[in-house]
């Protein structure tokens, strides 16, 4: 069952009509957001998630509305409320209720959360890959805050749909940085590549994770910028999500890489494993 | 008074709560909006606004959901609704409510509309000028798209309200590129130079009100990229927006500028004879 909330309270239905027009989230963008995935009603990697949660809402001067302790009891909430054992939780906090001007009202920041049945990633594209187009990264300088500001992301990801790919990977500067809701990295004489956690990109939880697994399997890491053209004479890449996790490359616009994915699926498994 | 209208109709007042969370505005920024100012009943420049948004809907490739005629219809409503004769119409479009996926969904944009009685800007800082801050422009490559993603204005604004000044004045690769919510103007030896119109700025329709009436009083006109020296070497300097109309700076940073201003007092005097 889907369970919304916002505001104070748990709603009747996720179509109820709760948000005012004048919120910062409907006009400006202004808060942020974060999606963690359940599996057997356990929220994964959910301290890290709050971290972020909290290093954002930092990044952009927000005073969240509830303490940790409150969201995680939030959450689990939610998740009781969805009778569902695998779910993802989408949870944002904005800076409020006010009439619009750019400056910071000085009302308190709004909570709101939805609860889902896990979206899960046809398991054929799991093991066989999903193709990635490469595009410009016209978004601003500050892609670890995970912002209400998406436009960028998701008409990357329109393009991206449209030429029949899975995934837009971003490129700036000459240099890969990372999909327009992913991580990417790249497998090369067996060592994995990502690009640095900079302010230009989303540190993401399941990147996090995967450094956790390559040490597990003794893979070496190299956090480090790499081109286009790197990614096209990869052994291996994947992208990672929280609810993609981890998703081979098998073409990278008119490339094909090699499909044999040994390590790669070597830490789908891992990574499984992880979440049991 | 105030008028609100959101998808189809008009509401009971602006708090009315009428937007669900999974509306692409709420969650993703997904959208464009206009501000249009009403003076003596009449919308300013009311053609020009609409070509802009227009231009910003198939840049972002959403097809809006009604006509020009429609849109004039709404508007011209919502001002006789209020009851004013000088009122500001806030107007969005949002790529409409579906579950949350980055790529587009198939359903109806949404359009939603606040109108309230102008803002008006101090007449004491209208004569004597304001002061700006000048910060790095970290804002996306598509600043001429009048959209929802605003969180970097939104910072930018308040860093500037934060040190007691107006406007934050944005700076990239060296150049100044235009205000958080306003473009900016510089004047030296009787020429106007401003940022030319590239995709990196907004093409405000002030400043091209203000192009007009260079013309008329044969100033010269420079669209150049300027520096923040330049700036502050200005004979004079001035910011233009819609709810500002056109505003002297008497401060950039720590430099203080000439207050003469001869040019920029005759062109807002102009201005007021063109919203007659």
């Amino acid at each position: 069952m889907e369970v919304a909330y916002y505001k104070d309270k748990f709603l009747t239905g996720v179509e109820e009509s709760v948000v005012p027009i004048q919120e910062r989230g409907h006009q400006f963008g202004d808060g942020i957001y974060e999606v963690v995935r359940v599996y057997d009603k356990k929220p994964f990697m959910i301290e890290e998630h709050l971290d972020r949660f909290e290093h954002s809402a930092e990044a952009i001067l927000l005073k969240l509305p509830y303490t940790r302790e409150q969201l995680k009891e939030i959450i689990s909430q939610g998740i009781e409320r969805s009778e569902e054992d695998h779910v993802d939780v989408y949870f944002q906090v904005t800076r409020g209720i006010a009439p619009r001007l750019h400056f910071f009202p000085d009302v308190p920041a709004v909570f709101s959360m939805i609860v889902k049945p896990s979206r899960q990633i046809d398991p054929v594209k799991k093991q066989n890959g999903v193709s990635v187009t490469l595009l410009d990264d016209e978004r601003w300088s500050n892609c670890y805050i995970k912002s209400l500001n998406l436009l960028p992301n998701v008409l990357a990801k329109q393009i991206a749909v449209n030429k029949g790919s899975e995934e837009a990977i971003l490129v700036k500067n000459g240099y890969v940085t990372e999909g327009s809701s992913s991580n990417i990295f790249v497998i090369k004489n067996n060592t994995l590549y990502t690009t640095p956690a900079t302010k230009g990109i989303l540190h993401g939880i399941t990147r996090k994770a995967v450094f956790k697994l390559a040490e597990k399997h003794n893979i070496s890491i190299k956090e480090e910028n790499f081109t286009p053209d790197f990614l096209k004479s990869a052994d291996e890449a994947f992208i990672t999500s929280t609810t993609a996790e981890i998703l081979p490359i098998h073409t990278v616009d008119e490339t094909a890489l090699p499909t044999h994915f040994t390590i790669t699926h070597q830490l789908q498994e891992s990574f499984r494993s992880l979440t049991k």
